[in-house]
Order: C-alpha cells, then structure tokens, then sequence
C-alpha cells in the first residue's frame, strides 16, 4: 500500500509527522513524501526542513493521500499545479485525507462539495466556502474523505485509519506502540473547555494570519 | 531563550516533533537542532530525513535540551562525542529533558543516578542499569530532569514545561493552538489498558530491536 504525504513550504510539521509516525508502521505500507519540488522543505514549525523524496511528477497514484495544514494553507489555493496533483491523486486513492487546515486546501481543490468534513477550530467556519458542510468533531469520515481537527487530530485520525484500513488489532498495536495514551496538562484543548479570553485572543492571532494570505 | 533538539541517525521523527510543535510556540524562543554533523538527519520513521542546522561545535550552551528517543536509541551510549555533548549542555540547562528511550541516553551519559525517570513502558526497566528510578507515569520531574513516556508522550511533557516556563496561560493557549484535546480510537495506549497478547507480541518485538543494538 502506498500513503503519499503533501509536503509544502509553510506547512506544520506535527500536522503531517502525527500520521506520519502511525501509518509508516502500517504492515506493507510504503511512505512517499511528495513536494512540487523534492528536497528538503520548510516548515513554519521554526523553520524546520523535512526532505520530500518525490515531486509531483513522480507520483501519480496512492492508496492514501493526506494532506496536512499550515497558517498559509489557503495559499495553496494560487497554486494551480498543487490542486491539479491533489485532484489526480485523488481519483486514485481508496482515503483521501488532512489535518487541521490541510481540510482548506482540498476544498479549494474542489473535492468537497457536499461533503461532511472539519477543520482547525479556528478555521472550520471557512469550509462552506468550498461547498463543504462543516463538522465539529475530532475526526469525520464522509465516503472516503478522512479530515482531522486542529495539529494534534492528525494523530486520532491516522489511528482511525489504520483499524479502518487492518483493523482494530493492528491499530490498538500502533497505539500502544506510540503509547498513546494522552493526559494533557490541562483539559482546555478544544474552545468549549478553554478560558473564554484565550479563545478570543488566539482567534485574533489566527485571523490576522488568514488576513495576510 | 535556547531550546536544542538533539537529532541523531535513527530517532523517532514524532520524539523531537511533538515536542518541537509546542516549544517553537513559546515567546520568546529560538529553536536549535543539534546533530553530530549538521544536514539532513535519517530518522527511524520510514526513513524521513529532518534538518539539523547546528553541529555539536556550534552550541555550547542551552536553556532547554530536548533527547528524543529511537529503537536504537542505545547504540549511543558507543557514541562518546554525543554523550560528552550532553553533559556539557546540561551543566548550562534550566531543563534537561528526553521522550521515550531518550531517558536511556540520558542515563548512558550519567545524568541519571538517583533520579527519577520515566521511558517508552517497553524499555523503562532498563533505567536502573544506568541508576535510575523508574517511575511508571506520564510525565516524571526530578529536580531539572523531566522525562517522558514512549513517543507520543512528548506533547505532554512539552506542554507540561510551557507550565513551568511561561506559566498556565501560555502552555494553555499553545495547547488550544495545537488543538490537543485527544481523542484516540481506543483506550489501549498503555499495557495495563491494552489486550495482553498485543503487549506480549510487541514487547518481543522491542526486545529484538533492543537485543541488535
């Protein structure tokens, strides 16, 4: 089975290594990283590099495509040759997927419509933009688009993936593997648990950062 | 503030990169990545390569040190340049951290006598060999040491040190910001939780990594 990974400049590093670190312990799988141009790409994760070993050119099918978020993931959207390669691969693939707002840019690649999806918190009321019928949940499931919340949902949903791809043995045996077994030091990850300030604050912050794209 | 990332041939890319995502968040911070030799880093994660930009000659102090794990995390204890790297950046640390089997590198570079520690549940009874003590938890402080469970474990520990850096209104709004309010598939993240055959076939497993080391 192959799992294509998108790489893209400005991307969050956690939005695509979460998955990344279950689904390459999926048994038979074979992990491509893909950028419009391989080599190494950088993050907005403090300008950490990951290195795509493939470019659009290279790859023209999987079995799983997921496409992670970025503070720039709308971006992508003037990106013609991006959403080009997303829309073929997509006809190829049994899941296609993203993380936070990774769920943008297949909207703006037109794979959304009418479909049921999520998105970063403070990103999902952007979806019906794209024809897309938001849903606040960790994970959701619609045919065979997988979209993730916020960063860290990535890891939920690759998890999900794997029982629904081998099953729940295998996908417990990735869990345990990576001990997932998450107590947060604070119970404030969503909007409804956080302190209403820190909400409104962040939302600012990040709305200034869709602002500028 | 200095945080270095200690990268090294065959760690565990989510180790670094689920601490990475919270600490590049804090104000304030400048992220070092730290390798023996500086460039493109092959981890163990379906051998994705991630960027180290400094090289042990470059960084000679930090505030915080963060050692992710590997399966073959104890073949460092053969490496004396990196082990000496450690305990010249740790005599400059506020907090000398690890994830997973970064607690055994710890240990093989003596910092871990009589300190309580934690590690990946498959490799925490091996801490005492190094003179630790083992503890079964999360997140384990003693003094400025502060380990982590296996892999995953390291977003805890991150947003755990934000708490102690910056206090709670940071490491809450960085936790808001990643959106971690988990929700893994199934409550099988730690063998006391998980079907005891997958503990049993996994513990193998690791003991066979461990055993070619």
């Amino acid at each position: 089975m192959e799992i294509a990974f998108l790489f893209y400049e400005g991307m969050t590093a956690l939005d695509a290594i979460g998955p990344h670190e279950v689904l390459c312990r999926l048994p038979g799988t074979k992990i491509k990283r893909v950028a419009k141009q391989k080599g190494p790409v950088h993050s907005e994760s403090a300008g950490l590099y990951l290195t795509a070993e493939y470019d659009f050119f290279d790859v023209k099918h999987a079995d799983v495509l997921v496409i992670p978020g970025a503070g720039n993931a709308t971006s992508l959207q003037n990106s013609p040759e991006t959403l080009s390669w997303i829309q073929k691969i997509h006809a190829t693939t049994r899941w296609t997927t993203s993380v936070c707002t990774g769920s943008l840019i297949l909207g703006a690649a037109g794979l959304l419509k009418n479909v049921r999806a999520t998105s970063h918190w403070a990103t999902i009321d952007r979806l019906p933009h794209w024809g897309a019928k938001p849903v606040h949940a960790r994970v959701v499931e619609d045919g065979k688009i997988m979209t993730a919340a916020g960063v860290s949902a990535g890891i939920d949903m690759a998890l999900t993936l794997a029982d629904r791809i081998c099953g729940p043995q295998v996908a417990q045996t990735l869990q345990l593997g990576i001990e997932y077994d998450p107590h947060p030091p604070f119970d404030v990850g969503s909007p409804d648990k956080a302190n209403p300030a820190i909400v409104a604050a962040l939302r600012a912050h990040f709305s200034k950062v869709f602002e500028r794209m």
